[in-house]
C-alpha cells in the first residue's frame, strides 16, 4: 500500500505560460520528469484540442511521459488496455469541459475503477481542473446558474467520482461570482461543505497530513451545519433565510496541517484530510 | 421623549414606479400623508434633479408636505432656518450620490445635528439610500474597489453621522458584486459587523424591537467578531487569511424581535436594536 494519495483540485484557467506553479506541483507529486501521467479528456467536446495544450505543457515542465486517455464513448470506456495504462499512471489528469460529460462517459466504467486503483494501489497523484475538480466529490454540482442571490431550486447535484466526501466544489469560483450559487447549494444540503476555488488556485489535500492552497487566488469554504435556514418552508426560486453559515477564506500560501488546525479550520480538515478515518 | 425612532437603511436603486414598497414604508414610519418630510440631497452633484424625482414620488404615495433640503456648501449647513425645518419634520431622507460629498457638506453643521434632534426629541423616521445608508453608521465606508477577493488596504473608512454604532453599511450589494470588498472592511475591523444591503431592499431598524428586511432582494451581515486573520502578518493588497467569518442571509420578508432572536442573529439583534443599550 502506497502513502495516501494527494489529490489536486483546481479551479480552472490554471497557468500554463509563466511560473505554471500548479501544474509544476502536480508533476512533482506525480514523482517528476519519469513520472507517467494520463491525461483525461472525457470533460471536453474538443478532447484532441484539449490533450494538444497539456501535452505540450507537461513537456514543457520535464514531463514527456504523456498518456492521452481518450474516451468518445462508454464503451471505449470499458476497454481494457486503456483502463490498464489509467491504472498503472503515477499521475492522473482530469481536465475541464463539462463535469456532467465527464461522468456521463466515465461513471461507473472501468475506467472510473481504473483511476480509484491507480490512487489506493499506487498512491497516484489525481489532479482535476474546472469540470475535472467539480467531479472529484460524490455529490457533484452539475447545474445551476450564477444567480445574484441564493435560490431555493437553482442548482442540482449528480454522483461524481467520489474521491471526496461531505463537500461540493465550484471552480472559476470568485471570477464567475459563484458565492450565491455555492451557498445555494449549502442552503439545500446543510450536510456538506460548499468549496469555491478561484482560477489559476488549487487545493491539494494530503491526506492525514495537511490542506494547502497554490496558485493566485484563494479558497472559499462555506460551512452551513450550525446554521439554521428555512429552505423547506419558502417556495420554489425563493431566496432562504440563512443565520450563521461559516465561511473561511484561504489565499494561496495557506497550509494547515491536520494535526493543530486553528479550530474554525477543524471540520473542514477533518472531511477533506481525514487522518485514517476513509473519507478519502 | 417620542418612542425610539426607526432607521430605514436602504440598498439603492428603490421602487419608485411599481408599488413602491420600501418608500410607501417610509412615508407610513414618518405619519403618512400628513407628515413633513425633509429630503436631504447633499450627497448628490444633482440635487435638484434628484429633488424632482423624490417630490414626484412622495406625491405619488400621497406625502405632499415635503420640502427640499438644498445645502450647496457648508455654509448652507449652518442655516439655522433650514435647520429647524429638518429638526421639526417627521420623517428626514438622505438621498443616493457620494457618501464623502454628503459627509464633506454636512458632517458636523447644524444640520447634522437637527437630524439627530428629530430623532431624539420627535421620534422622526430617518431614512437613506445608497451613499445616504453608508454614512448613517458612526465608521462609514469611504472608498474601495470591489475587488474579486479582499485585500488588505482596498478600503477606508471615514466618520459617518454615527446613527449606527458597531457596523459597516454596503449598498448595491449583490448587484455590484461587494463581498469581498465587505470581508475586506471586516478583515481589517473585526469588531464591526458587515452589512450589505441589495438594490430595492432596506433594513428596517426599530430600536429596542425588531429588525426586518423590506423590498426585493436581501440583506447579508459578515460578523467576524470570532475569526482569525492574518492581516497584520501580510504586505499591502494581499488576501488575509479569514477563518470562522459568520454570515447570514436576511432575504425581504425576514423580520426578528429584539427578544427571542435566532442564537447566531443575537450578536447582530444587540448592535442594531441594542434594547435599551442607547448604541443607536
Amino acid at each position: 500500500m502506497a502513502s495516501p494519495a494527494p489529490l489536486l483540485v483546481i479551479g480552472g484557467h490554471e497557468d500554463r505560460r509563466d511560473n505554471m506553479e500548479v501544474l509544476r506541483r502536480f508533476v512533482e507529486l506525480a514523482g517528476g520528469p519519469e513520472a507517467s501521467i494520463a491525461v483525461l479528456t472525457a470533460a471536453s467536446s474538443v478532447p484532441e484540442r484539449v490533450w494538444d495544450g497539456y501535452r505540450q505543457t507537461f513537456a514543457a515542465l520535464g514531463a514527456a511521459n504523456c498518456r492521452h486517455i481518450h474516451t468518445p464513448d462508454r464503451a471505449a470506456a470499458e476497454d481494457g488496455a486503456l483502463a490498464e495504462t489509467v491504472a498503472a499512471a503515477d499521475g492522473i489528469f482530469l481536465t475541464g469541459g463539462d463535469q456532467k460529460r465527464l461522468l456521463g462517459s466515465l461513471g461507473g466504467t472501468a475506467l472510473e475503477r481504473a483511476i480509484h486503483q491507480a490512487r489506493a494501489a499506487r498512491g497516484a497523484c489525481l489532479a482535476g481542473t474546472s469540470a475535472g475538480a467539480s467531479a472529484m466529490s460524490a455529490l457533484m454540482l452539475a447545474e445551476g446558474q450564477a444567480e445574484l442571490r441564493p435560490e431555493k431550486g437553482a442548482i442540482s447535484l449528480g454522483a461524481g467520482f467520489a474521491l471526496l466526501q461531505g463537500v461540493v466544489i465550484d471552480q472559476h469560483f470568485s471570477e464567475r461570482r459563484r458565492l450565491a450559487r455555492l451557498l445555494s447549494v449549502v442552503a439545500q444540503n446543510p450536510q456538506l461543505l460548499g468549496i469555491g476555488i478561484d482560477e489559476d488556485t488549487a487545493l491539494l489535500i494530503s491526506p492525514g497530513e495537511s490542506v494547502e492552497v497554490l496558485g493566485e487566488g484563494a479558497v472559499t469554504v462555506l460551512d452551513g451545519h450550525a446554521m439554521s435556514c428555512n429552505i423547506a418552508d419558502i417556495g420554489h426560486r425563493s431566496t432562504p433565510e440563512m443565520l450563521g453559515v461559516v465561511l473561511h477564506l484561504l489565499p494561496a500560501g495557506s497550509r494547515h496541517d491536520v494535526d493543530g488546525a486553528p479550530a474554525p479550520l477543524q471540520p473542514l480538515m477533518r472531511v477533506l484530510a481525514g487522518g485514517g478515518s476513509g473519507r478519502l
